[in-house]
């Protein structure tokens, strides 16, 4: 089973309007609401593969109920622990008239230290009654955070010989390195914001000086470099170019490193894979959400370049 | 006791942004939440003074806790029935930069008839146990509250011998007439929407042919005109132009309106309460306010028209 870690969850709710009028009070014509986070999706996406998975973190509330009652209709298994405050809310106002969305995002209650003790004891718990081969560690954490929180989870997860995959930027990322998590994945502007370096190849590289031991990084339309702990370097690209929605590809492709790593495939292929999931993420409108068919033809287009020095 | 009832309440969110930027994502910097609704209001207003009142209707879920957390943290008492769904939210949006408000109401989930009936038994069940004095039934109706449910509350208000004030526009304003309402007070622009009339006289006899007893016409700016069941007009005007808030001073005017009946005063004194209280409102930043000092000040400036035929 794959766990995922989503410290820093949210409801997203959408609100369509006829159209956004600054200033103006707007009648909300439909409510969405559905489960939000980067750990969420991964589950979401291993989950349409048929892969075992189980999403936690901290939820609470009335929109921590709702957040799992939609992941419940998908299908999406979860165990969170609760939170004493209210999860935290996203606000995406869309425009009927032109498509367009503007977006609020609540920055959540800071978490006290014994929410913080009780998400690690979560996670802790999990580890040992489920067993995971992957723990995926995934996306922003709420104020009140503690600081070595990611590195905790990635030791957590080796003491029970988990692999260790770490989504996040700044400070979580570079907080969770001195754990030596098996795999991070920054997109080109996170590694650049945590490195200062414009190239991908020399940012990881200073990702693994620091701790990390492989390093993939997400370059959108350009697909994915890894970096090796042995030094060495493997591309792969989309073979076509896409257009459609951005978000969550970098979530599918981090579900498509966490299937390859658990059932103990070489790098070549998870690399393919993590880039044809990505792609075909871009094409479904929501995050967390990809055409198995899609994945299928996309593979087959992937061209992967030899591997580097 | 004062027992108001708001069938249609909302938990009122404001997110303050740096500026709202139509199409960006934004960070919320803050989040508020309070209590929101006509009835809420009026007790609200009426807690201020010290005067006995309970509010009631029906909430839901994580939105309905934090709407009676908030109104047990300000002191106004409340009993309400629970919903099966969350309360619906309004979101303003506010720019730090400008101070400008950007509006988003939900409508609410439908009730569903069961949902309808508990409500009706909630305001029942607290007109037998407290024999309030008055019944302020006040505000805007969920999707799916029956068209006649505005006279039934007024017909259970009579039936244990209170004075039944509503505040609504609309459809369930002119539902509520039926049941002879002791007051109904439209604003100019709701009368004149329910009665095709300019006039505020004019339209106010077309409530009472239509079933109201006393019609308070509030012309912002200009105070209120009562039209009586004799036929008798009676107007009040502020003494002062105010400028400020005007959200909630129609509800402080209720207010005064209701704890007028209660101590069966004479509609002179109310008429020059309810303006007084109105324009006390108008000072306050947040609907529900008012400063007792100002009230006092803005009641000697009320002009009392002699009573007209």
């Amino acid at each position: 089973v794959i766990l995922t870690v989503t410290a820093n969850p949210a409801l997203d709710v959408t609100y369509d309007v006829d159209r956004l009028v600054p200033h103006a009070s707007h009648r909300v014509r439909r409510v969405r609401e559905v489960a939000g986070g980067k750990g969420l999706n991964v589950s979401s996406v291993l989950t349409q593969h048929g892969i075992p998975t189980i999403a936690t973190g901290m939820v609470g509330g009335g929109a921590g109920a709702l957040l799992r009652a939609d992941l419940a209709a998908r299908g999406v298994a979860h165990d969170f622990g609760e939170l004493a405050h209210e999860t935290r809310r996203t606000v995406t106002v869309v425009g009927l008239a032109d498509g367009d969305a503007t977006a609020f995002n609540e920055p959540g209650a800071p978490w006290t230290p014994a929410e913080a003790e009780a998400f690690l004891r979560q996670v802790s718990g999990l580890l040992r009654r489920e067993g995971p081969a992957v723990l995926v560690v995934s996306g922003s954490v709420p104020p009140g955070f503690p600081p070595d929180g990611y590195a905790q989870l990635t030791s957590l997860g080796h003491d029970v010989g988990c692999q260790v995959v770490v989504d996040a930027s700044g400070g979580p990322l570079l907080g969770s390195l001195s754990a030596h998590p098996d795999v991070v994945k920054p997109n080109r502007d996170e590694l650049r914001s945590v490195t200062g370096l414009q190239d991908a190849v020399a940012g990881a590289k200073a990702l693994q000086d620091m701790g990390a031991r492989h390093v993939v990084v997400s370059l959108g339309a350009d697909g994915m470099v890894l970096l090796r702990p042995d030094g060495s370097v493997m591309r792969a690209a989309p073979g076509e170019a896409l257009r459609g929605n951005p978000t969550g590809a970098g979530d599918a492709g981090v579900a498509a490193v966490a299937a390859g790593l658990a059932r103990e495939a070489e790098w070549a292929p998870i690399l393919v894979d993590a880039v044809a999931w990505s792609a075909a993420a871009v094409l479904q409108p929501v995050a967390g959400s990809v055409d198995l068919a899609d994945i299928d033809r996309l593979r087959t287009g992937v061209r992967l370049a030899p591997p580097e020095r």
